[in-house]
């Protein structure tokens, strides 16, 4: 088996495309997925495409739309998104049930129909207030529970921005020279970004703390 | 939140049939869930979904169809269906990675969403030399993974038959008068049961075991 192959779970997002870049540069070999689990935000999908497209990563894009419509999240069902602060009472809405998890166990079984033990996620820590599941605890009990299904204890879950923030990420990711403009990140999913909901809101402290305009648009 | 009501895993063949008239025996209010994820066998969830449509049961079906051709298993890609006995080593090539956590991943996410906690699916002891994700040791890291995940440590995974083989399950069903004629086992899926693929030799076991005949038609 190839030490050097990863999967990673790749939204399109900032976090998660600093990931691809980050593990590009430390020489593995990638093989991306994203998800379509019926997010009002589905253009993400999109920009993880063209990015993948773009650096000649492989991308695979499984459909689990008809699955949006039965778990309960401000990000799938007929609600409002809430605006304010990412780790605001309010945004708890946006949480999609065991989303991760869901994402992992699929993502891992493609890897491992591939040969490919090690897949890795962009899990950060300005997250772990309001979702479970992307906290450490959560990717060790993960790991465990993908080597016990499979009978593979060889299996990694890597969370590399486990113990840094969004700006840390931004950070490394200007240096790699990854491509923000290319990414997505508002949850409302419109032609531009909304700037209010919590994940913008989040990625515009980000690149203020950094010192940098983003390049994306906003309302 | 209403302690009576269960999620289970329905595929619509002997084992989780049983399950489900197991479980309204004992008076639980059950929302059943089937997923379509590219096997060839897909007629078993047709027959899930006429199964509960006859007693009134809620029914879903998961169309993750996508993902089938991603996943090495014979029950899945263009590959001979294996012959011969459950146990023997061949029949490795019908195992699905992540199969059942996946379906428990998605299935939790979904009784979440209507405030159900509890989950049940149908491992049984026959299935663990091939199926590690048929185990207790499974089931258990399962159920602690999914409280990590969504912070909820009232998820209860219940599988009720993991310490008992086919024969037994169907020793049981006869008494609860599931309607064996409905269900669906052969992975092959054609117009009737093989009769010699792993999973039909062990019903048919389980049939003679129990000095009944099998009311499905085979080849």
């Amino acid at each position: 088996m190839n030490m050097k192959k990863i999967v990673i779970i790749l939204s399109g997002g900032m976090d998660s495309t600093t990931l691809l870049y980050y593990l590009l540069d430390k020489g593995y070999e990638v093989e991306a997925i994203s998800f379509d689990y019926g997010q009002k935000h589905l253009k993400e999908v999109g920009r993880a495409k063209s990015i993948c497209a773009v650096i000649g990563v492989s991308h695979t894009i499984i459909d689990m739309s008809s699955m949006g419509e039965h778990l309960q999240s401000s990000l799938t069902q007929d609600e409002e998104i809430p605006e304010g602060h990412y780790t605001d009472e309010t945004m708890k809405s946006t949480v999609v049930p065991h989303r991760n998890l869901i994402m992992l166990s699929i993502a891992n079984a493609i890897g491992l129909s591939k040969g490919i033990d090690t897949i890795a996620f962009a899990a950060h820590a300005g997250d772990h207030t309001i979702y479970p599941d992307c906290r450490r605890s959560f990717a060790s009990i993960a790991e465990l529970d993908l080597a016990t299904s499979s009978d593979n204890y060889d299996i990694r879950v890597l969370c590399p921005f486990i113990s840094i923030d969004k700006t840390d990420i931004l950070r490394m990711g200007l240096k790699l020279k990854v491509p923000y403009e290319k990414t997505w990140t508002c949850y409302k999913g419109d032609e531009k970004s909304c700037g209010k909901c919590g994940t913008c809101v989040e990625r515009l402290e980000a690149f203020e703390e950094c010192g940098v305009k983003d390049p994306l648009e906003y309302e």
